[in-house]
């Protein structure tokens, strides 16, 4: 059973509160024993599974928005957000299949026609420790779980094109700047550490030259201890030297695997 | 004397049919004699100078909408488009000071309430050819033209941010593919090219490196011509591959200067 969040997601009764022809949908990426996750909703009675997503108060900023959102998915705050793109075709959300999910469901009257009205999404991706998130479903929500990257299920609207150019951008962002602090628990091989820019980046690293390049960065430091309970030779661990890396961060430019 | 548009620019009357707390907001950069330009607009009666900018029809998509927006203020169709941030802070539009560069403008009561409303911003970024493009005016907007980027004047609301930003995207986007071909003439001298590259990423670029890579990337056709009217020894004429440009703009990955 999973549990339901109390903060204010859509309800049928409020949804008029909120700016109208907007909405944001988040794609959130999580990093699990090697595989990348992202975190999918199912609205109830509706089969397509979807981003998280929600709509925008009059007096809150597109980024407290968004924050609120994932909040209200996670339990976490503070989450790493990008906004990477908007989506604005007129009938993205009005397609006669669309409509169909939409006009099939039991959700109530007033819900269906803002859902199947105009509107422009607001996209962003999220970095979570998928340790830490508590997938929370809401009163229209009946699901809300993780999914691996390579067996997301149908999705409704735009959003497989949403989630396409979300990890587009997320490869451009990792080739830029350090991102894996969001993703990887504290301390980490230097194995692990590859495998997620691998599985980011879609591409087998080369081992050496990756470790090379990771350590030139300066944005590591090696701790004195190994990992444990591993069968093989043990290997190192290592942290994201926090003063380094944000330096990193704001450069902005130019990793280049 | 500036040309006016005839297209359906902002009009007091109209102000209406448009989605409602929504603009567009276009940052329009051109090269001009080793100079990167910025096209902004002045409105009626108000002191600082703005991005080009409009709203979005319901029939339209947002794309759409911002090439209807830049034909007007430019008369290019087909321009270079990137859609990069929104800006979405609840009072961007509403500061004491940004309120009273609007009630005190001649603006008809219906535009002021209308620019005074909570506004979402969906900022674009343009690459234009200066010498192609005719700036143009439109009843509202009094001036139009090219500002040198280090002397841009006041601008209103946030829109140094989002002109900070939009430069920001533009060098993180020329750090990972070729951007060149929308802003040069179609022949142009490898230091011209160079040239482009160091004014946009701010930072001067060995002349040899820089020729090496640009070479290896396989995008240049060196010609057979070469640059005339110069007083110095004739220096070499490009041009861009097409075949290889595309497929290097789709990769979208890597340059790393």
């Amino acid at each position: 059973m999973q549990p339901t969040s109390d903060l204010p997601s859509p309800r049928p009764e409020n949804l008029a509160k909120y700016l109208p022809h907007l909405s944001i949908d988040c794609c959130v990426f999580g990093f699990h024993e090697n595989q990348l996750k992202i975190l999918l909703i199912q609205w109830q009675s509706i089969t397509p599974w979807s981003l998280p997503g929600g709509f925008i108060l009059p007096n809150e900023s597109v980024d407290a928005a968004a924050k609120r959102i994932l909040q209200e998915r996670t339990s976490l705050k503070d989450i790493y957000l990008e906004q990477f793109k908007i989506f604005g075709e007129v009938n993205r959300t009005n397609s006669p299949e669309n409509r169909k999910y939409i006009l099939d469901s039991d959700l109530p009257a007033s819900s269906k026609d803002w859902l199947l009205q105009r509107t422009i999404s607001l996209g962003y991706y999220a970095l979570i420790d998928f340790s830490k998130a508590m997938p929370t479903t809401a009163p229209l929500i009946q699901d809300c779980r993780w999914w691996d990257i390579q067996e997301v299920p149908l999705l409704i609207h735009d959003h497989p094109q949403i989630l396409q150019q979300a990890r587009r951008a997320l490869q451009l962002h990792l080739l830029n700047k350090p991102l894996g602090y969001n993703l990887l628990p504290e301390k980490f091989t230097m194995t692990e550490l590859r495998r997620l820019y691998e599985i980011i980046l879609d591409k087998s690293i080369d081992r050496r030259n990756f470790e090379k390049k990771m350590l030139k960065l300066g944005i590591l430091d090696r701790l004195e201890e190994v990992k444990t309970n591993v069968s093989y030779k043990a290997p190192l661990l290592y942290k994201f030297n926090q003063a380094k890396y944000q330096e990193l961060l704001e450069a902005d430019f130019g990793l280049g695997f």
